[in-house]
């Protein structure tokens, strides 16, 4: 957490950005795209010009050391990093701030300030990160069950505590940023190898609460199976799961947390499952006549049971986006590593079922291609691109993600049919032609993670309008073409909808009375994931 | 289900158990054990000299056709196969017998049973093959909220009911046993391959609600991965979940029904993951000098990244014990298996990590020693073991195991506390030394399942008593030194003090929440898991 201070508008810290070769690279791509060479932009409002309400709620005094009103802290966390957050933000619409910023250090704070909450009748939104992209972290009042909105952000609760190099397992607190939490394994020889492409703006416990997806793209895919006990602040009481490599005592308890969003309590640390710093790496990127082609060869690899840490493909479109080929062929980013042992084996199989499905490597030393030519221009515009939101909606782009999973049977005509229903969503919504683009994030022996990014120009005073339209028509093709509205994203209040449709309805009623047992006042992250 | 019936008392069916030589190989090593050439042996009733009560309740003639009230029915479904249920069968206490023993065909029948039940105000015990070790199925009434019991035994759900062989997954029914499962799936090449030791008396529903433990030591150790999506009646529905290679939507809801052990509703189908059938093996049997040597070799492999089928240890005085060795050396049964590719580079280094902790492989071809010497000695004792306590228990013999999981760190003290505070309570409790030993069913990077079984010579007229001496002194000491009551024979009742203290309360008190929104009148296996 060292360093400026996060931007209140756009991605990571104040002063860092895209450099102005970086931008022009993204928006020389826009301009072709939709054949033009400027774009009608309209400026953001500074920090100072923005006009927030008088907070409804006061701290008390003996929560005044950890609490904030200050201006900043209140901008900086009513919205995450979603599309329609950015569009509401660069409209200096801060209706939705929290009235206070409360900065807990241990587990005892994050107590004191759910009772005082509760004791006002405050919603109270838990804030990693703030990297959510589906309006996970936005506060929520209703003016009459919820009179005013705290939220509670544990970037003070930022230590390893405690390391096991035997079992490779650490005691980590939740509000651990991901460079510090690497920073802090290291003398440790370990790493949690989590690396979700917000790594350096988001926590350990936002990762936890979401079932954040990360860096393996088989296997190990979310945060899940790191997880091997976890400590949470509810309402009603602290509660910590027995640390354990496996059981088998009825419903795990942990899986009940994970991806909970913040609605029974706050995680406040965690025991994670760790990986020795890799020692040996192969390599590859691969190009594929079509983007099915490139499916079949990952299914192929998914099934043969060699677990790759990186398995991507991005269809033609993309890959000429990122600037990872020339628009002609699909290209995959193969990847293995280990701690323990040479990856040959692996790495031989892995290209004989690319060859099978028509791939070709390209040239390059096998041993860190990872690095270089195709993968390394895709993974630097993966982890760069999340700064291209913060100009591209002042210019009235319209540029999001979606992603989704489903099974191998099912997969070509889903894409073929989710992808169709946003293009022409787009089509209506703005009366320009988009483009939707498609990737594998992760793979599973039974299915592929599908993300889809999406390009539409918007026009300015009509783009949540927009936007909203684009987003329904893609989200009710995934839903009813079997897919799930979230692989790694989480549900937030922005996929609601869907995954009402989504999930058993007994289930969700499940789901509700274990909140009201833990949370009884409703007052956490009311309308994320169910309505209490 | 073809075959004879299934025993009212013992394992597997009618006309089948030990040969005459295996009876003597197991009872041998008993007299040995205790310095003597005979046991005080009893006569267990016949089936026609039991005396159960009257039914309480009697079927409507909506469902006659698919209950019965029969003597045998009743008999072969009060019991599972825990040490205290062979003895209490052996003493003719047939108490809990259920009244009515259902054998729906389809769900709307399941409901129909539930509904029923449900208005005569009785428990409903769900029934797969019966064989709990841990109080599963034992139908209970208290005689104030339930007034009768009905089980409810799944066997007719029996079939395969849609393969999907792109995604390497089926749609299979419940109460399909192990055996007609691979039946069924052969002609499609494709397994579950999930082998417990109760393969052949137990079903697919079974051991989803149970989190069984497996085939695979490694990776895939509990039936809990395979599940790609269930169909579940409660008493307020049917719900079922989508069918989805991976989700990061909301809390897992297939999670919260693996390990529900029926307290939730009835597991009427479930979409697997499904294996290719292997055509790549390698295997060895490994000495080592003593038990602890072998569990740094398996920490090493497991903490590899080369997820082997099988890496199963023995402690010297349990590989005398199965055949498997002399008792000087502990024996680790190791093999790869894979549908796709040779193993060499896998068990090349796999070896290393056994070599570098002083471990020794005997002679045999690599290639199919899986089969051969000590492993196939293990392995064949493995699956007929269970068919011995039908004899040892009316020989006074108390012969039980439970299991566990413990991080690395704690391993090697959890493990001699855990012995001793066994050993030390059988010489309390019969006056006799007995035997405790020890080996690992699963492995995880950060810690192993370890098994244990104790042999004691007890004295009929004190074996319920003199048992539960010994497994509350056991279980008290696994759960004081950090351990779970079950790593995968679940929870049921036997297991439910330990439950109680391993599992957080105000997550216990979420469950009992969300058991009062599904079965509303807690109708379904009272006192398993968790009081209503």
């Amino acid at each position: 957490m060292a360093g400026a201070r996060l931007k209140h508008y756009g991605w990571g810290r104040e002063g860092e950005g895209m450099s102005a070769g970086e931008r022009r690279f993204v928006l020389d791509r826009y301009h072709a795209k939709f054949g033009t060479d400027e774009f009608d932009t309209i400026a953001v409002p500074r920090l100072e010009d923005l006009s927030l309400r008088k907070p409804r709620v006061l701290p008390p005094a003996s929560l005044v050391s950890l609490c904030t009103t200050e201006h900043y802290d209140r901008a900086a966390h009513t919205y995450g990093k979603s599309y329609p957050d950015y569009v509401r933000a660069m409209l200096g619409d801060y209706e939705c701030a929290p009235d206070v910023v409360a900065y807990p250090r241990n587990e005892a704070e994050i107590s004191a300030v759910m009772d005082w909450a509760g004791s006002v009748g405050a919603s109270l939104t838990p804030f990693g990160g703030g990297s959510s992209v589906c309006g996970g972290v936005e506060p929520r009042i209703d003016g009459i069950k919820h009179k005013a909105a705290v939220t509670l952000d544990l970037r003070n609760l930022s230590k390893v505590i405690e390391a096991d190099p035997v079992s490779r397992a650490a005691s980590i607190e939740a509000g651990t940023y991901g460079p510090s939490l690497e920073d802090q394994l290291k003398p440790h020889g370990l790493t949690l190898r989590h690396f979700p492409q917000s790594f350096e703006y988001s926590t350990l416990g936002g990762w936890i609460a979401t079932r954040s997806g990360g860096h393996f793209a088989s296997l190990y895919t979310h945060i899940d199976d790191f997880v091997e006990s976890v400590r949470v602040v509810t309402p009603a009481g602290v509660l910590e799961t027995r640390r354990l490599p496996g059981s088998g005592a009825g419903p795990s308890p942990d899986r009940m947390f994970i991806g909970s969003e913040g609605i029974f309590g706050v995680i406040s640390r965690a025991w994670m499952r760790l990986q020795p710093r890799p020692k040996f790496r192969a390599g590859a990127s691969v190009r594929f006549p079509s983007f099915f082609d490139a499916a079949r060869a990952v299914r192929a690899v998914a099934q043969a049971g060699l677990y790759p840490s990186n398995c991507r493909i991005l269809d033609p479109q993309e890959a000429y986006n990122t600037g990872a080929a020339d628009g002609s062929v699909a290209v995959m980013v193969l990847a293995f590593e280990s701690g323990d042992h040479p990856l040959d084996a692996w790495m031989a199989r892995a290209l004989e079922c690319c060859t099978d499905h028509g791939g070709t490597t390209g040239p390059g030393k096998a041993s860190d291609a990872h690095l270089e030519g195709a993968a390394g221009i895709w993974r630097n515009a993966f982890i760069r691109m999340p700064y291209a939101r913060e100009f591209l909606t002042p210019a009235g782009l319209i540029n999001d993600t979606f992603e989704t999973a489903i099974t191998w049977d099912r997969f070509e005509s889903f894409h073929d049919k989710v992808k169709a229903a946003t293009e022409r969503a787009i089509l209506e919504a703005t009366g320009v032609k988009g483009e939707v683009t498609c990737r594998f994030t992760h793979v599973y022996p039974d299915g592929p993670a599908p993300y889809f990014t999406f390009h539409a120009l918007g026009r300015h005073g009509a783009l949540l309008e927009q936007w909203q339209a684009i987003k329904n028509a893609a989200s009710d093709a995934l839903i009813s073409a079997g897919g799930t509205i979230t692989h790694h994203h989480a549900v937030g209040r922005d996929h609601r909808p869907w995954y009402d449709r989504q999930q058993p309805e007994l289930f969700v009623a499940a789901l509700r009375a274990a909140k009201r047992e833990l949370d009884p006042q409703g007052m956490l992250n009311p309308g994320v994931l169910i309505d209490p």
